[in-house]
């Protein structure tokens, strides 16, 4: 069996590396949805992280790693969500140059949001071929190192940093949640909780529109070809190869939600911890709620993985 | 000259009798509003505080203080918004009975959430006299405590407490804005500040749509008639008596802002900061931005006073 793409060790060195650059975001806690949820719950805030996902400890930890050559050559990705502004931000603290490909359709505010960072938009027919394409011609042109959403493994070991301070913070738990797309977020989690505490059982939560993880655990392979229907923006990618490897040997669960639950859920955590949450947040706190999981009395870990809501249309405009 | 209503001990004693039952809410910063402002801001996060609002300082505060005869007897007071929320969970808390008149139009989210947390709701007219009257159709039925939203100066004390929290987490400020409606939370404010900081300026700041403060002090006389027209529905009632003398005495300026600016600022704040804030709070942060005040290079605490927003209508409901 061979090991697996990154290690425990790969986190603390993450930890260390992005630790004066990234914020150490609470731990929040609600009366009232512990009562909900027959449990006591703990959110690890990353809605609340820079760039306002937790994407922004993997990229921090990929650009921070790279040798001086490499950080001349500046780095590259294909992303039309969080990882982009993530490793826009992490390049300009580290002065590199980055390349980010998006597709011509993405939403403008994510776009201004990606060259508010400071890096270099380079528009996409919107597909996959599209971006896979441009990104190779970007690559090329310009020498830039590609640095993947979600399957490089020093993005894996950054995105365990969060769980970490988690644990770190309240100590023990018995269950810990983690929305599930490319599996970055996972995966990083599983290595972390699965050293610090290895009798926590740690589950990740998909959307049953997007449930490729699900079926690809199940069936013992990875599902590629999907077609994608949550409003879980985050979660609509496929696995990675690293990081299926490591859903396959450590992931205690899959736990599926409908999109009411996603839409219930982060609304409730708007109503009752004025906090935003993405769609994509809201999958890993529906379980709690749905009561499709036996919580009840226990300790519960949830990572809110970001607040990047599109507000255009939700917010007066003044008069 | 006579002596305040509320004095620093009092505020001293607040901070002992609720610290038991209030949340100690986060100071958050953030970078790119520190641009915005050309300044370092400090925001203090009374809208995670438990109900959403500072306000659960004051009642908290002056449930506590209530002696036994007068607890048996239980509590009252009007109010359509987060003072009636406050009150009664303080209420509960302490196994205390609480009414609350409130006008028969006021919105069914705030009425259910008085009460889930426990208190009688009694519905009066929806007009100043209608809930005065009925109040004190209650008050002889019952007996209970009128505890007042914003004049009572237990309430007051109470408020103060949030300032104190920060100062005492972020040291030495230049600057401290809160916003201003009854005056008790500016109140609290003024009175721990400018004991604990004399050299800090601290103004409070109010709608353009309902200046009764600002030309109330201009004029040396609190005005009570008015017809406020503005976003901001925590800020339409008038200075109460202790609260115009306070502020009369302490206050370094109001400041004005205009419903755009409300907007804008509060729409900035849940962009960047993923926290919700009621456009109430957005009032104290819209002078940093609209560069009303000198604050270039300047160390400023906002009290960001609540984060009671109605959602209906603002988020999809699922399919």
């Amino acid at each position: 069996m061979s090991s697996l793409s990154v290690a425990w060790e790969d986190i603390e060195r993450a930890r260390r590396s992005i630790t004066p650059l990234v914020h150490r975001t609470p731990v929040m806690t609600s009366t009232s949805i512990d009562s909900a949820a027959g449990a006591k719950v703990f959110f690890k805030c990353e809605n609340l992280q820079r760039t306002g996902s937790f994407k922004f400890r993997g990229a921090g930890n990929a650009v921070s790693l790279l040798g001086e050559a490499e950080q001349r050559r500046g780095v590259l990705t294909h992303s039309s969500g969080n990882h982009a502004q993530a490793l826009a931000l992490a390049a300009r603290l580290h002065h590199v140059e980055a390349h980010v490909v998006m597709p011509e359709n993405a939403p403008d505010v994510k776009r201004r949001a990606t060259r508010d960072f400071g890096a270099t938009i380079v528009d996409c027919p919107p597909t996959h071929a599209g971006r896979i394409d441009t990104a190779a011609r970007v690559q090329e042109r310009t020498g830039a190192v590609f640095i993947s959403a979600h399957d490089d493994p020093c993005v894996i070991a950054g995105q365990g940093t969060a769980v970490y301070e988690l644990i770190e913070e309240v100590g023990d738990l018995d269950l810990i949640l983690a929305p599930v797309g490319g599996g970055g977020l996972l995966s990083g989690t599983l290595i972390a909780a699965k050293h610090l505490l290895p009798g926590a059982l740690v589950i990740g939560c998909e959307p049953a529109g997007a449930d490729d993880a699900y079926r690809g655990l199940q069936a013992g392979k990875r599902i590629v070809e999907f077609t994608p229907d949550t409003i879980a923006d985050g979660l609509r990618t496929p696995l990675g190869e690293n990081t299926f490897e490591i859903l396959r040997k450590l992931a205690d669960d899959i736990a599926l939600v409908s999109e009411q639950e996603i839409v219930d859920s982060m609304r409730l955590i708007w109503e009752r911890m004025k906090i935003l949450i993405e769609p994509s947040s809201a999958v890993a706190v529906a379980p709690l709620l749905n009561h499709s999981l036996d919580t009840a009395g226990k300790r519960v870990g949830v990572i809110l993985s970001g607040g990047n809501v599109d507000l255009t249309g939700l917010l007066p405009q003044g008069r």
